[in-house]
C-alpha cells in the first residue's frame, strides 16, 4: 500500500483532474495508473512530472519504443519494481517483442557487469575517448 | 592508474593475444581499449567477457545503435566514468547524433527521478501490468 | 519472512534484552520494531548499530525531523522498502506533514535526475566549488 | 572534460541565453556553473531542468537549507562527484555549518548501512508502519 | 509473477533442456530454481549465463563458500530480493553459519556506510595506494 | 581535494590524536590514511567509525582476508573510487593474490549482472529458499 493511498478521479481536485484528463487524452485511454494516483497527493509534483514525461517521451530523434526500452533499462538497473512492471508493459505496448526484451536484458546485464569490472580494475579512460 | 597496469600486445601471452586478435578482427580496428588491456591480467575473465560482449552486442532483434544507447543509459545510471566515456564513444560511432544523445539523457534522467518517486510514494503495482 | 526469524523479548538473551530495554526507554515506547528483532540474531551488531543510531539521531546541530527526512531521502534513493516504511513513519512522528513529504520527494527525485545528467554530460567540476 | 564542451554565454543561442539570464536573476549572481553550460547542448532539457529546479528548490514547506542538504545526501549516496561538489557549495552558501555537515554525513552513512542490514536480514515490514 | 512465466522442464525446448540437465548434473540436484526457468524464455541468455556462472563459481583461488558470500554481499548491496534469498540459501548450503552471516552483514553494512563517508568528505586517494 | 582538508597529527586535538594513536597501534603502522584525516573534522564520527571498523574487521567467524574482499566487493559495486583503492590495498596486504582478485572481480561482475536479470525478468522467489 502507498503511504497516503490513491487519489481516484471522483475524489480529485480540479487541478488534479486537469492532469488526469490530459494523461487520458494524450495516451488515448481511460486508464490512469497508480503512479499518477499516488503523486496526486502533491498536485505541483503531479503536474510538473507529467508535463516533463509527456515532453520527454514524445517521439523525436528517438522513437517511442527506443525511449521506453531505455526507461526500462534504467528501472531494472535501479531495481525499481513498480517502474519495471509499468515500463515493461509500456514497452510491450509500443512494440517490444519477447526477442527484443531478451536482447535488452542481455545488454542491461552485461553493462552492469562490465561497469563493475571497470571500477574494480580501475581502468584509466583512453585518450581516444576524450576527443 | 589501474591496480595492475595495462597489458600491451607485445607483452601478452598467446591466450591473451588470441582475444586481442579477435577484438581487432571483429571491430575492424587495430585499437584495443584499456578495458581489455586491464582484464588481460585474468585471461579467463578476458576471454569470457569478450565472447559475451561479442555475442550480446551483435545486431539481432535490436540494432547496434540501440544496444549501445542502452549500454550508455545503464553506465550513466551507475555512474561508471570509464563506461560512460567508452560507450558514449561507441554509440557516437554507431550513429548517435547530438540530438539523440540529448533525448537519451533526458529519458535516463526522468527514469531515475520517477524510479524514486515510485519508491517514496510506495506505489502499488497496477493489476493491469501483471497480465 | 526474514532468514532467521524475529527474536521476541521473551526469547531474548540478557544481552539482547538490555538493548531492547534501552530502545524502549530512549524512545519512550514499548514497541520494538522488526529491524532490531532481526539484528538480534547477532547481538554484537545489534548493540553496535543501536548505539550508533542513538548517538547519530539525537538532536544536535540538526534537529530530529531534519535527520529523519535525510534518512528517508537516502532510503528512497536506495530503494530500501523496509527503511522507506520505517523512516517514513518516524519522520511523520517527528512532525513531517504531507506538504513536507511532497517537497522532500520532489527534491529526492530531482537530485536523482540531475545526478545522472551530470554523469552523462560528464560535467567538469567548477573551480569555484573547490575553494 | 565533458563530451560536447561548455556553452559560454557569448556563444549561446537566444533560447539558451534566456535560461542563463533567468538563472543569474533568480540566484542574484553573474555566475553560471558548468552543469547548465553542459546541458545547453540540449536547450529543451536545459529549460525544463532549470524550471523544475527553480520550482522545487524555492522555499516552501521546507526551507532552502533543508532542501540543499537533502540534495547533498542523495548525491553522496549516488556517488555523483559533480553534484556533491556543487550542492556541498550550495548548502554551505545556504547556511550549512561544518557541524551540520558532519551530522548530515553521519546520518547518510548510517542510512546506507542500515538499508543493507534490512536488505540482508530480509526484515518484514511492521504492520504498524502501514497505517 | 514474472513477466513471461516460468518454463518447466516438460515444456522446454531441447536447447533449454540441455542447460537444465547440465545444471542438475553439475549441482547434483533435481531442482531447477526460478531464475533459470525465467531466463529460459531467451535460450541464448540462459546458456551463456549458466556457462559463465558455472565457470566463475567453481572452486579456484577462492573456495565456493567465499564466492557465495561475495555474491551475497553484492546482492544485498544492490537490494536484489531474489538474489539475496537464492544466494543466502546457496551460501548456507556451502557452509555459512549464522555467525559467519552476521559478520558478513556487518562488513557489508560498514562498507556501504564508509563508501558514502568517503564520497561526502571527498577524500583524496592516498599516493600509497597507487603503488 | 576534500571539502575541509586533511587534519594532520600535528594539528589534531587530543580527542583526534587518541583515535589516530589507536589506529596506529592496532594496525602496527605509523601511517594514517586520508579517510581518517578527513573524518577528523567531526571527532564524534571519527571515533564511532573507527571503533566500529576495528570491531567489525577483527578476525572472528570470518578471517581478515575474507572480510577485506567482501569490503572490496561492496566498494566496487558502489563505484567508490577511494574505497576501491584503499580496500584493494588492504586486501593485498592481507594476502589477496592477483588470481584471487581476478576471481573476486569475476564474481562481483556476475552478481551485478544476474541481479539485474532477476529484476528484469521479475523472478518470483522459490518457496524452497524461504525455509
Amino acid at each position: 500500500m502507498s503511504i497516503f493511498g490513491l487519489v481516484e478521479y471522483a475524489d480529485a481536485s480540479p487541478e488534479v483532474r486537469a492532469v488526469y484528463d490530459d494523461i487520458m487524452a494524450t495516451r488515448q485511454t481511460d486508464y490512469i495508473n497508480n503512479f499518477w494516483k499516488s503523486l496526486a497527493h502533491d498536485p505541483a509534483t503531479l503536474k510538473r512530472t507529467w508535463e516533463s514525461v509527456k515532453e520527454i517521451m514524445a517521439p523525436g530523434a528517438l522513437d517511442v519504443l527506443t525511449k521506453e526500452m531505455i526507461y526500462l533499462a534504467v528501472s531494472v538497473t535501479n531495481g525499481c519494481g513498480y517502474c519495471t512492471a509499468s515500463h515493461g508493459a509500456a514497452a510491450r505496448k509500443a512494440g517490444m517483442t519477447e526477442a527484443m526484451f531478451g536482447e535488452l536484458m542481455a545488454v542491461v546485464g552485461m553493462a552492469n557487469e562490465t561497469n563493475r569490472l571497470a571500477n574494480g580494475y580501475r581502468v584509466p579512460i583512453d585518450p581516444a575517448f576524450e576527443k
